[in-house]
């Protein structure tokens, strides 16, 4: 049996993340590490200036109680956590969510899911993040723990075909699994929140901000993620862990041959 | 006169934010949106679950007050806020730093400082994050102001040319002007850190953790960041917005492909 670290950004209270640790069961020996309150938006975010905790969490599937920690860091503190102090090597698989709302397009830059699933891949084990394209707290996950039943039955058994350097990020559309239309391979969606903060004045007078942004969708071609889930698919896109932009290496050289010049 | 946004991760009181606005106010009309308390390892982390505030800050370059406001959120709250909020449009560059500490490699998944910038790029603003790699908090800042004068030089006459969805990290050895060597333009080497977390026990018999990971270089090529860095080199490293693992793309397809084929 395969060891599974399951974690999430919603908390470990979520309903997203007792779906996924259920369905994971089937495949290995599953322990849950994750945030003892929301995290949603923390990103990449590790605890620097402040130490973390880790509360035994009891967490049960199908009546059984497996092993299982709330932290009071971010999802990445989580995973690394996780294979140090608590599982004490690295587990083969890590997966995050299932998410209680999209992470398609650039929202993989925020969402505390997919950089906990990003965290697993830069430790090396192969790493899958889930989200559910609806912000219901209570949406049905049954057709969502299909979906990631079928892809863990696909690659639990080559997990050491798994893509190197890569973390997988899998949205799945707000639909019953009977109405899915199947499964696309995607590119990341360009696209960007536009920001319209919502100013409020508090009892004391003073302003403050609420973040409410809209995504707003800066690309035109077919085969990305945002796309796919809108059209009804369950969208799988591959998150590359070296962020150089190739394509504009030679133009930056270009750019600052001058200075470059002058003192290499 | 071109607009120009300062942010930093260390927090708007500290020495490098102060450097950087000093040479950036030589090429534009500075505003300075920065954290009101260290935000080091926040990654690309938005407030989601709490509003923000903003202070007007006293702050002086050359004994002239410029626009500047210390923000309760994270370094990316700081960009959103400053374009919504603070300007009421874009400004024509974001630049962020000049931060007390490297940010090379994998780092910059866990940098604020460069998570400021990638945000600006996302927001379609041309953007560079600048780290000095001494981790002092009094670390001497003038050979650094002297690259950033340089590289300003360069972009600020061409800001329409500047590459597209890409943010520039840019890193400085600890090094007199003098003495570095110059200026590559490098790819992000792959690396992790080792967590060896520090548990302590607190008056009252609790366990608590500190992260403390090392850094391990992963990477055998030698026109990454880490290495041009090492060898007294300042590395300028494009940093993508589009995660897309193009590489990977076929495989997932065939690794997939009995689900997609089944529903598709």
């Amino acid at each position: 049996m395969i060891d599974i670290l399951i974690c999430n950004d919603d908390d470990i209270t979520s309903r997203g993340i007792k779906a996924l640790a259920e369905v994971a069961s089937d495949f290995g020996n599953v322990t849950v590490v994750a945030p003892n309150s929301p995290q949603s938006g923390m990103g990449h975010a590790i605890s620097i200036g402040e130490p973390l905790r880790l509360y035994e969490y009891n967490f049960k599937i199908n009546g059984k109680s497996i092993p299982a920690f709330a932290c009071s860091g971010t999802p990445v503190d989580c995973v690394k956590l996780a294979t140090a102090e608590i599982l004490h090597h690295k587990p083969h698989l890590v997966l995050s969510g299932i998410n209680h709302g999209a992470n398609y397009s650039i929202s993989v830059f925020y969402s505390g899911t997919m950089s906990a699933a990003v965290e697993g891949a830069i430790e090396g084990i192969p790493a899958i993040g889930f989200s559910l394209c609806d912000y219901d707290p209570k949406a049905d996950m049954s057709a969502s723990q299909k979906i990631v039943y079928e892809i863990l039955n696909k690659y639990v058994p080559k997990l050491n075909e798994f893509p190197k350097n890569v973390a997988l990020n899998i949205n799945i559309p707000p639909r019953k699994y009977e109405e899915i239309k199947g499964i696309k391979i995607t590119r990341q969606a360009m696209g960007r929140f536009v920001e319209e903060f919502d100013r409020r004045i508090d009892p004391y007078g003073q302003p403050y901000y609420w973040l409410v942004g809209k995504f707003k969708l800066q690309d035109n071609r077919e085969d990305v993620d945002y796309v796919a889930v809108q059209e009804g698919f369950v969208s799988v896109t591959p998150i590359r862990l070296e962020l150089t932009a190739e394509e504009v290496l030679n133009k930056v050289s270009e750019d600052l041959r001058e200075i470059i010049r002058e003192q290499g």
